[in-house]
Parts: C-alpha cells; structure tokens; sequence
C-alpha cells in the first residue's frame, strides 16, 4: 500500500495558507487576487506530480493522470470563506493530490490512476456550487454571467478576465473515466473531536430545505392601539416560529436540525407596532421521508396560524436539495483504511454541512470523509486540526482509494 | 360663555399646515427651518391676540395673558414627526389660542386668563419632552448641550443658533399663577372614531416601561451543529418573547398594551445560528400596581428562561415613566362642556400615547382632551380629523376652561 509524505502534506498545506493568511487562517475568497495566485501554485503542484493539469474557464481544476484504466477522481475547493479556517477545502485539495503522488510512487500501486478535481466557489462568493454544478453539466453561461461577489460587487466574468482565464472552455465530467468520486474535509463540528474519534465515514450529506416566512399586520401606534384591535406582525411571527419549534421537536429525526437564522421586525422601532414580520428558517436531514414530514408539518403550522390569527402569513421555499447518499462500498472501503491506521478511531456519520460532492453523487459513486476540528470550530480564522491528525487523515484517504480501485 | 370663531380655527390650522406641507400632512421637524417659521409665525399670532408673547432659549413659547387672578394655561407642541400628520401638537397649539382670544373677546368671561404654551419636540427629534420637561424645571443645560437631531446630525445648540434664540433665557412655570392646565390632542386611536363619538375626556397618560432584553448563545453552523448541543440566542428569545406573551395575557389589565417593537438576530443569516439576540420591548398602563404586577411577570419569564435554557439572557431597563393622572375636577368641566355641544357623544378613556401634559400634572392640576382621528391613523401624512370636529371641540375646549376657571 502507498505510503503518504507527511512533511510534503504538512508544507503544502502551510504554503496554501500562505496565499491570503489572515491570523492564523486564511482569507481567500473566490478570483481573490490570493486565490487566482493559490490555483496558479496548485496546478504548478499537480503538474509536478504528473498530472496532465488546466484551470478552466470557470476557474476549476482538473488534474488529470497518464495511467490507464478506471480511476478515481478526488477533491474539493481552494477558495476560504471571508476570514476563514486555513484547512476548509484546501486539505481536501492535498489529501487528493497526496493520493495521486504515493499511489504513483508505490510500484504496487502504479497502475491505479487519481484525477485531481479543485472546485470554484464551493464557498459562495458568487453563487451557489458554481464550480461542482459547472463540472456535472448543470450551469449554463447566463449565470456566470449574471454572478456578482457579494461583497466587492466584481462581477464574476471580470474576476475571470483579471485572471486570464475567461477565453477557456469549462472541464466536463467524463462518467466513464471513473470508478468513484473522494472528497476529505475537516468536519465543521465537533462530533469526532468531542469523542475522540480520528476519521468520520459520511452516509449522506444532509439535504437543505430553506424557507422565508412573511406576516404582514398592521403597523400602529404601540401605545394608543389596544390588545384587541392591534394585528401585530411581530407577535404573530414569534408565535408561529415558536409553534414551529415545538412541532419540530416532535417530527422531526434524530440528527435533524433546524434554524431560524435571520428575523426582522419593520419598522423596528420601539413604540411602533410592527406592520411587518420576516424571518429565514431552515431545516436539514439525510432522509427524505423525515424532510417530507417536516415540511408537512411547517405548512400545517401556518395554516393554523393563519386561521386562528390575524394577520397575513406567507410562505416562500427559496431552496430544497436532495440528500446526497454516499456509496456503501466506498464506505466499506474507508471504514477498513481507517481500522488499519486508527482502530476503533472512526464513526460513520451524516454530513451537515454541504459539500462538492453533493452534485458529484448523482453521476459517480461518491465518498466523503471527515477528520477532526478542533471543538468543531468552523467558518473561523482559528479552525484547525492537529498536524496528527492531518497526517493520519491523508493516510487513510490513500489507502481506501486504493481499496475502492482495488475492489 | 364664548363663542369660538370656527373660520379662524381652521384657518390658524391650515396656515400652520404650510409650514413644511407633505401631501396632505406636514414634515416640521424641530427647529427645521419650517418649524422655526411656524413658531415665529405663531408668536406673531399670539401678540395679535393680546398676549405677551415669546420664544425663550430652548424654542418654548409662552404667550401671557394681562388679566389679574389664577389664569389656565394651555398648549401643546408645533413641531410634527416626520412626514406625518397636520394636526398632531398643531390642533392643541390652535386651541389654547382660540380660547384665549374666545374668552378675552366674551364680556362674559373677559375678565378669565388663558396663557398659551408651545413645547418644544415633544415629537422627540433631538431628545425626550424637552420643551415640556425645561418648563417645568427638568431639564438641565448639559442635556440641551449633549442633544443632536438623531436624522440630521445638527446639535440643538446650532438649531437653536440658526433660529437667533441661543442666548434667550427659559420660561419656568410659575404654579402660583395658574388655576389649571388643559391640553388637546387628536386621539391618535380609533376608540372615539369608531364609537362615534367626539370628544375624550382623558382619566390618566400611561406610563411606558421599556426594555431592552440581550440573549446571548454561540454562533455556530446550522447543519453541523446538532439540536442537543447548540446554544441558539434566536430561538431562546423567541422562547421568551412567547412565554411573556403568555403571561402579560393573565397579568396585564383591562387597558394595558404590550409590544416587541424590535428583533435582531446577530449575524442573521440563514445558515448560521445565532449567536445574539437582541429586543426591544414595552408595555403601558396607567394604574401603577398593574405596572410593577407586569413588571414582576417579565423578570419572573427571564429568571424562569435562564434556569431551563443554554443561553445566557440579561434585561436593561431602558426607561419607566410614572402615569399621570388627569385632575377630577377638570375632568367634569370637560365632561359638561362636551355634554352641551356633544350630548352623549363624549367618554372618559386613559391617553396610551404620552403627552406634555404628562410632565405638567406633578405641578398644576391638568387636564386633556381628545377629538377623533379618523381611523384612527397617527404619525402618518394621511392622518386627519372633520372640519365638524376640529370645530365642536375648539369649543368644548373654550368652554370646559371657562368652567374650571369659574369652578
């Protein structure tokens, strides 16, 4: 079986950290002048290894190798979040590139071939998956052309000019090149870490089922409208939200979640009865029976409201993926790489987060596989994991590749 | 008892009205430069009426009556919320005067006094009553020092400059010259509007309580983070909020009114769980002991929160003002003034807005009444009141002072 280079791993990892440091993490958001200059060095890095590598007109990167027959195809995102963690996909980015150099190295794994994918914008600093969803064929053009940084107003196809890539075509998955699709990533909370656990062997990424929720009363004087006469939007929201809530409680699955992340009043003065109530909510589960129920139950919730209420309730449903199964036999295959090197040490688990690999499931066998954050830190400068961990991590990773080509 | 001029009523109102015109209301903030025209133009009219009259070192006018013996002193404020209503502060303004120069042109009741009063931002564009609160002694300089237009960025000081009155003392009340002190406002609720009735006899300004309520849990991912471990800020507050609902339902009195005119969940966005949550929130009552009853409950809620949840939840009390009861004996001139012009179509209700009057009770036995306001629309350009109304209550209004003054 190949044999990883930690020191290799470990300084490609800090050099990537370099492109954009911010504390002791990384701000490098996507077509960033530290992220076009980040994806330059890494297909400099693949091509060393042998890769035949091209970065697209979309900003990904396929790396692909010489070697003949099946291969699997590895990766994840290079771009951070603002002010973010140093490993959130970039040790998705080294562990395949790791897998690709050892499993070239070792004689015994010579023949086994691993293409090297690094997805744009996984972080959605212009849209949502562009880079995953422009790789299996499901964006079209318009909406890089309609794509704007949130932040700094760019458009997309300027960051694309600036960095010299806007004339290429876009890689396409070839289906019949691969065997399977491996994408590592920290975990983004703190189940392994909390339990001493070293490698999390992903069942399914949770579906994301988002909604916005609006009550329109009547905005009033809070001091000269009585309880009686008021239509108090604000008042109608916290009960309908908190209804939910409980509701939820009931419904919903073991490892589902829930969240009502934004929540405004307007006009949002003190002594105004507030005319108008929106709130974000959200839910996410791997089991489509369980999100089924939930929605069920949020649409019965507000009919109630709406009928023992007084005010207007409306509900818009902004976004509804599917979870995203992993391959049972990709699985198996972490799940003995991960005995070998850290026995009793690793846990299968759903992924509650989104990833690459959600859009990569439906064309390919797929597997993810977690290691270690520190308390679960995620989205935030002081992510990390520990150099041990990290190793152990791209070990394993190489290993069931070989088991998943192997098998 | 004398006899209003119903042309001169309406056409002061209309006049004022021009100061600052917006669709059919006003925009007069304090010290705008329309408000300052509107106050100038005002003391002119007050002089033409036989006062002496004049604007003092904090924009208050006081227009003083030359008869001997206990005289009423009346008035309200010029200045309007933005783009909001003609008649709110104006119609009190236009009133006080009218019954000055009414009672002085009667034979009959020549020999009563009406002094007239202008507050200064009631409204609240550079503080809290301060025209009101400097009459009555409590308002220091350092206040007026500190005050800034909360739109415009202008000091009160430099307004206060612009308009040539900065170095003019303050009018103080001198309680020994007076007998009473009468206010009119519009309703600003639809109680007498929808009853049809056309004058309130205000029992009592409520006292406002306001809170502001801080819920502090950890930001986090709302995918990876499970139900069991998060410490969401948001849905512990809309726990409280809700469970404080509940209670004020049971707690509250027959007239109290409680209102969450704020809600911000920190960082509010859909995919991130709250760290913070912060409310603003209030309730009104006029009777002292439903007050601290109210009062109690909230803390109770919040003592009850804290020991079940995960998060860590604090109250400020932003304010807490005392209710102003209105006198008896001014109520009944009130009432049988109405009951001559209005038979049957007046009602003794509490005030649930806050009013200068508030801060003259402590000082003189004090008094307010109410016309109606059409569907009860209040800080808003549309909101109006009939030509028919506007004058039956200027003299209901005359003749209630006569009657207190002859009481």
């Amino acid at each position: 079986m190949p044999r990883i280079n930690k020191d290799r791993v470990l300084s490609d990892l800090r050099k990537l950290a370099s492109f954009g440091a911010y504390k002791t993490g990384v701000h490098r958001p996507t077509l960033s002048v530290e992220d076009v200059a980040a994806r330059e060095w890494f297909v400099h890095r693949l091509r060393e290894a042998g890769l035949d590598a091209e970065i697209d007109g979309v900003a990904n990167i396929l790396g692909k190798s010489r070697v003949n027959g099946k291969k699997a195809l590895s990766g994840s995102h290079l771009e951070s979040q603002n002010y973010a963690g140093w490993l959130d996909g970039a040790l998705g980015c080294v562990y395949a590139l790791e897998a690709a150099r050892a499993i070239s190295e070792d004689p015994d794994t010579a023949d086994l071939g691993v293409d090297v994918v690094v997805f744009c914008d996984e972080e959605g600093h212009f849209g949502s998956f562009i880079g995953s969803r422009s790789f299996v064929g499901l964006l079209d053009d318009k909406e890089i052309d309609a794509a704007v940084n949130r932040v700094t107003g760019e458009t997309m196809r300027q960051g694309l000019e600036r960095a010299g890539w806007s004339d290429r075509p876009r890689h396409l998955i070839d289906p019949s090149r691969y065997d399977s699709f491996f994408e590592a990533h920290i975990e983004q909370g703190d189940t392994l870490d909390s339990s001493g656990g070293k490698i999390g062997v992903v069942t399914a990424i949770v579906a994301i089922w988002q909604y916005r929720i609006t009550v329109i009363g009547e905005q009033n004087h809070a001091g000269t409208t009585s309880m009686a006469r008021r239509r108090d939007a604000g008042r109608e929201m916290i009960r309908l939200i908190a209804s939910i809530d409980q509701r939820f409680q009931k419904v919903g699955g073991e490892r589902s979640v829930w969240t009502t992340g934004r929540m405004e009043f307007d006009p949002g003065e003190k002594s105004i009865i507030p005319g108008k109530a929106q709130a974000l909510f959200q839910f996410r589960d791997a089991d489509p029976v369980v999100l089924e129920r939930m929605e069920a139950a949020l649409h019965d919730e507000i009919a109630h409201a709406k009928r023992n209420g007084r005010c207007e309730i409306s509900i818009e449903r902004l976004g509804a993926s599917t979870p995203a199964k992993m391959d049972e036999r990709l699985q198996r295959a972490l799940d003995a790489a991960a005995e070998k090197s850290a026995p009793g040490a690793h846990q299968r688990m759903p992924s509650g987060a989104g990833h690459d690999a959600q859009y990569l499931a439906p064309k390919l066998p797929s597997a993810m596989m977690f290691v270690p954050s520190i308390n679960g830190v995620s989205h935030h400068w002081s992510e990390n994991t520990s150099d041990e961990d990290i190793v152990l991590g791209a070990q394993v990773f190489a290993d069931a590749i070989v088991k998943a080509l192997r098998s």
